[in-house]
């Protein structure tokens, strides 16, 4: 047992499969979620992801050794720094935000003393929300990034990447800046054209789509409004994303214009070459 | 039984499936392979996808009732033409190529009389290749476009309608234009832009990959010379469907960096709209 209590705020996909994932490896003592529907935790009990809940942040953190900020990205500072200020001298904070740099920022500049904040991504979830589909396993030889700044306290850190390795997961540890420079590559910009490829398709097309086409724009079914703060939050590096994108797709359009078969066999090699290092 | 003896030319990932599906069907007393690669072939009868083969084209399909040609796409209009050379009067031939325009216009300019060509492509697969793959359920409910023009005997056509029925196939009527147009958008934008995505993605960053990038990416694994093929053959088509893309896509570099929430969430909530249409 790493801690005596976790305290979940936001218990849905990620924080309801942190819950089960903790119970499963028997990480704390007892298991508190706290958010704004009730019924929703309600169900997030039945699902066995927390023991007790409430929908008052401050009650719920108050005997909190670590605190789990699992709610969309535009409101995890404010909560943080909320949170922070009803905690224990000592309690970790973290969170499982996909971005970090204006997180860290903002929290590291506003915190209260006593309390330890360290930014987090894992990188799992799907194109589902909800605790209903929150699963145990769901961190299991995932990476999750974990993203100290100068002013993150070492061993706190240090406890948070235990937490998540725990969990099963696989901590890699960068600056919030080179995390976020790098899912505004490997996963925003994904996304952005999963949407944008379904949005200009014909829906008299939709029944002439195979495999491709799903797997392609299967992540345009996400959640909006948890993507618009994604994409805000993580402007800069996005709008550098599609740059980079944009004159890839463009030697395409000048090879496949130009008719030109051994540019067009290098260039689909070459992603070829990259798609294959991945894995299924 | 619908017909005596079918030929596939070509025993791959389609082919292999092809002659799996028709052998659980009970489609056709003998199923002949033909191909340039001996060793292919045996696999392929190994593996019960055909009872025989040869790699004479000429010799294969002389006592063919239905020839299915199922090469890369600028094969298929030569092989189809030499074939009919040498089949009976009355034989039916048909392919499972990916694009339709140019085959179906070559092939009914050419092809000798008495014997009978119709377009098909049946819309399944994935990014592996090879007969060991094939299965025997590969075209059930996906769907097959079989593409008639002018030119089209109506009773071939029939007959090729129902030879994709009975491997289970659900079979959508289209001319050649209105097919290449199609899936242009909905097969052939998608491969170019899985590939792109995984073509400008620094090596640095593959470890920080998800679920999203996987899935967007997954068909960037197919085979590049297959690829540059139906790129080729469709080109006019493909240009047109990337433009309609990049239209899409610029209207949320827009949003974005005018971090514009409202006009964001639209664009997302359009594209997740299409996308659920579509199922997983």
């Amino acid at each position: 047992m790493q801690f005596e209590q976790i305290t979940i705020v936001g218990v849905g996909l990620i924080g309801g499969s942190i819950g089960l994932a903790a119970k499963e490896r028997a990480l704390a003592g007892r298991i508190v979620g706290v958010g704004r529907d009730a019924s929703n935790l309600v169900c997030a009990r039945e699902l066995g992801a927390i023991d007790s809940f409430t929908t008052n942040l401050a009650e719920s953190v108050r005997s909190a050794s670590l605190v789990v900020v699992c709610t969309p990205v535009d409101r995890i500072a404010d909560i943080v720094l909320e949170a922070a200020r009803h905690c224990r001298p000592g309690t970790i904070l973290t969170d499982a935000g996909s971005t970090k740099r204006e997180i860290v920022r903002v929290v590291h500049n506003e915190i209260v003393e006593d309390v330890f904040f360290v930014g987090s991504h894992p990188l799992a979830g799907s194109e589902k929300t909800g605790v209903e589909y929150a699963r145990a396993d769901m961190f299991r030889d995932r990476v999750t990034v974990v993203t100290p700044s100068s002013q993150t306290d070492k061993s706190a850190c240090d406890k948070v990447v235990e937490f998540w390795k725990t969990l099963q997961s696989i901590v890699s540890i960068l600056s919030p800046e080179e995390h976020d420079a790098a899912v505004a590559m490997t996963s925003h910009l994904p996304h952005a054209l999963a949407s944008a490829v379904a949005g200009c398709t014909p829906r008299a097309y939709l029944n002439l789509t195979a495999g491709g086409f799903r797997d392609v724009t299967r992540i345009a079914a996400g959640d909006p409004g948890l993507w618009v703060a994604i994409f805000l939050a993580n402007r800069e590096y996005v709008l550098s994303a599609l740059d980079r994108f944009s004159n890839r797709l463009d030697e395409f359009k000048r090879l496949l214009a130009a008719g030109d078969s051994a540019g067009l066999m290098r260039w689909l090699a070459e992603g070829k070459q990259v798609r294959d290092a991945v894995g299924s």
